[in-house]
């Protein structure tokens, strides 16, 4: 009997139906969205990242085009593509500047163009466990791309379980993400215990709590300062993902639960690797899923720019 | 947000599916396989168990006959059922004697008609983790009853991870049994086991564990005996299954992991009434599931006496 699960498999079974329902649905309705990707800094990984998208929106029929500018000129670009009627959606690689000057360019790129969904407008009703962006409940919030990614794949793995009702089906799930930051681990976080899950939250300042209360009395997800350690969390969790940027960090493959589903979303493997040996599911990378995100989100906009332009 | 798993769901989602193919396989192949339940004792749950029966059997197709006799003519009536060929099933309402010679009893009933699947060949093969009585691989083996239909739930309500190998589905997964009966609690532990679960089995005398070793390395399942306490394993568990003869046993909410998923099979409520504010899923009752199986398992037998007639 098999014990891991094989990336061949991750790509049948989670990456490539994700991909054919994009290419399906532009093909199908004979459109041509566009995205543009602003490059502002000498980051290989963000090149190879530009270069990836690229290629999978050409695959997929997405119109893609790649801005390389100084950091300089990026939030006059950004304005310009807002105003651009023929751009649906904007993506900027990050970082450009390092610091809170990146928040503020989040904020410069107009929320119905905001593909990343890293503007203020969807991480607060992210974080309130708010889904849609109309009263009227037609219109679903963009949700950032990297934690959207997650979750699907923890859908398609069925940590999701169906059975439970939609918003809840996460209750019961064990959850610990390895990091932190304000564009993946804080933002994934929030969403997990949105669904339900109990998450751990660790970075190097330790970590947090995130759950919705016994029985999910709470409607958003509230935020619990622990004294806990990696020791403590990992062999109680059912789900490890980890997203730490340093190739020297690898979390013991000892401390997991036998069984437990292993993520990791950092360019660097933070998982030992002897990982396959107890873990029932690993999943070395997302990246492609998250660009498969990325082109989901941009249809999203589209339609809802295109609803707009109608009325 | 609704939290726990309204019991109409469980009838649409897990107990029609079972009976409309059981009825559309009869009715598709106009087939009359008939059953025979004996009935021994002056047991009322019994003979209410008998009834259920008659009335699904009646409902789905199939020929059900009760017949009562004393215990002491028992042994007589399955001898002279397994030489009827009209006769496709042959079950027993337990207990008889309440002691080892049920068992005896049990081996007693020819495994060609064994829809209990309580027979040494079918139990012996189970504690094996042995799924084909054929060495060709095309018969499965008959598993009891009960154990079968939680087996079933727990497939149906998605504890059982379906992007897993077949065989290796619950790895991951920790089940607490509160009962060790040899007609349900070991056989299910066993079953569970063989399937991937990490499983503490518990009754009077203690806890055992039932694995497969870190990452499923054995093909079956061992058995540890560990000091642990129903406080210890409780709280760690996904899964919680009850199975204790007593209207005064309470398996107390308090100990359950926020989220876990609660099942009984006792004809008592093993569950405090407030279960649902913690589970996520709560299965008070799984009766109509195991006489499912109960007519699942005599199609499996009816076809094997064909196949066995054509040679």
């Amino acid at each position: 009997m098999k014990r891991s699960f094989p990336s061949c498999l991750f790509q049948r079974l989670v990456l490539k139906p994700f991909r054919e329902e994009i290419k399906n649905t532009i093909n199908t309705r004979g459109i041509h969205p566009k995205l543009v990707g602003f490059l502002a800094n000498q980051d290989p990984a963000a090149l190879k990242y530009a270069e990836s998208t690229a290629k999978t929106c050409t695959e997929t029929g997405v119109v893609f085009e790649l801005k390389k500018c100084n950091r300089e000129d990026l939030e006059d670009e950004i304005v310009k593509a807002n105003e651009d009627e023929s751009i649906n959606g904007i993506m900027v690689y990050y970082p450009v500047f390092g610091d809170r000057q990146d928040q503020y360019l989040q904020n410069v790129v107009d929320s119905s163009k905001d593909v990343e969904g890293l503007c203020h407008k969807y991480i607060y009703n992210m974080y309130h466990n708010i889904r849609f962006i109309d009263k009227e409940q037609t219109k679903k919030c963009i949700i950032p791309c990297t934690p959207l990614a997650i979750v699907k794949v923890l859908e398609y793995i069925k940590v999701y379980n169906p059975i439970l009702a939609y918003g809840n089906r996460l209750h019961g799930r064990v959850i610990t993400i390895v990091n932190r930051s304000e564009i993946v681990g804080r933002p994934l976080a929030a969403l997990l215990a949105n669904d339900g899950g109990k998450v751990y939250s660790i970075d190097i300042n330790g970590i947090q709590e995130f759950n919705r209360g016994t029985g999910l009395r709470l409607k958003k997800h509230e935020v619990i300062e622990t004294n806990l350690k990696l020791e403590d969390v990992i062999p109680i969790s059912d789900v490890v993902i980890t997203g730490v940027p340093s190739p020297s960090y690898k979390l013991p493959t000892s401390l997991l639960r036998d069984g437990a589903i292993a993520i990791n979303f950092s360019a660097f493997k933070n998982f030992e690797d002897n990982v396959k040996e107890k873990a029932s599911i690993y999943v070395p990378a997302i990246g492609k899923v998250t660009i498969a995100m990325l082109e989901r989100n941009l249809l999203r906009l589209y339609d809802f720019q295109m609803s707009k332009s109608e009325k």
